[in-house]
């Protein structure tokens, strides 16, 4: 298959990135990193990168900013932040992409385990990953010619751990390895509307 | 308790108030209508009518908009409506309300059950839905001297098959009075980042 990898730089990108190279042709891209340029939070960026890619197969989102803070401090710009990069960025791939991929391709996106278990500062975070995947299960239902919508939902990840461990003090981190296979399954696999836990 | 019951003149906002009103004191508001005027888009008017509205122990949403419309044709634009308003506007309340609640006191939010049974046409629903209970979950433990939250997630209401009928084509709607009880034990009761589904 081709497969447009955004983020492929980044600690999930890479891991995915190194199950999937030996069977598919992949198409790296990143704001700063890869074969395409691609910002995710601007319509125009995506769309051009979608004709650039060239035909698709597949198209994996490992990226998305979001803000944490206490809930006592989040301002409305602050949850913008989420909903603009890491929810709409997404969005942005499935849009542009339902009318260029190829029939019966997919879309994974990432969302990850504050859907499920949230976290101090997290709420921007719980309420994004959550709008991710409510979208995709919705979108799964609607996507034309066979085209699939899975998310990945991964526990943080240990090679993360030394950024982002005391947030998640308790947790049983994944290696980015595990994590990887929930990609691979979504793409080789045949479900659509799926949130694959990694947790 | 004294209850601000935004979207008091809605269809479920009028359920909602016929059951409160005989134990509490409501405070009813709305864009235009109610004892206080409040725009849920901007957070200025939602500070304001919290001021305006004195001592409270419970805030209830009934209200949000957002757009529905088929995947293939669906914009970024049309998906910030959804954002701005049903998930932004509910948020809005919860961040302005969280400094000036009595202490125990309560926000009971609205989603609907798309965020569990897409529809055509309704992946914006499905986002929003879905975004505004993985908040409740995550804010419900961060929420200090007691406070709660808790989403109500409707069917879709026997009084609004005239109007949405057709899109929920073989749901069993369920009478706006029932869907009421839901924001009365959300009120009334001590539970905290719950969705109770009335479907
Ligand atoms: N790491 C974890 O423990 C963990 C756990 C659960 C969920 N997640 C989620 O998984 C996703 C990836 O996490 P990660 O830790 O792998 O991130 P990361 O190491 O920071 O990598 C992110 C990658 O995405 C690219 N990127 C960032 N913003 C972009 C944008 N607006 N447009 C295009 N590309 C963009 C970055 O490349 P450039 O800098 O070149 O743009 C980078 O390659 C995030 O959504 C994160 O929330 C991570
Ligand atoms: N009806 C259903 O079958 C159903 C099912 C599931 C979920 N829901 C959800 O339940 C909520 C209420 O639905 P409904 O059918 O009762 O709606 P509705 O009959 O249209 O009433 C909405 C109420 O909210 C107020 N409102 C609307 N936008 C506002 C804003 N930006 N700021 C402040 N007030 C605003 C309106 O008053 P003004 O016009 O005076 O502003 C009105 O009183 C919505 O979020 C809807 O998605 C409804």
């Amino acid at each position: 298959m081709r497969i447009l990898l955004v983020g492929a730089h980044g600690t999930i990108g890479r891991a995915v990135a190194e199950q999937l190279a030996p069977r598919h042709e992949l198409i790296t891209a990143g704001r700063h990193s890869g074969d395409l340029r691609i910002d995710l939070t601007d319509f125009a960026s995506v769309q051009q990168a979608l004709r650039d890619a060239g035909p698709l197969d597949a198209v994996i989102a490992a990226a998305g900013n979001l803000h944490f803070a206490p809930l006592a401090d989040f301002t409305p710009a602050q949850y913008g932040i989420g909903l603009a990069d890491k929810l709409m960025g997404q969005v942005h791939l499935v849009l542009a992409g339902q009318h260029v991929l190829r029939d019966g391709g997919s879309f994974t996106l990432t969302s990850g385990i504050l859907t499920d278990e949230p976290i101090r500062n997290g709420s921007s975070a719980s309420m994004v990953n959550s709008a991710l995947e409510g979208y995709a299960r919705a979108a799964a239902i609607e996507l034309p010619r066979g085209l699939r919508i899975n998310v990945v939902s991964p526990n943080v990840l240990v090679e993360s751990l030394p950024a982002y461990g005391p947030f998640f003090s308790g947790f049983e981190a994944v290696p980015a390895a595990r994590v990887a296979q929930a990609y691979v399954r979504s793409v080789e696999g045949a479900q659509t509307g799926r949130v694959y836990r990694v947790h």
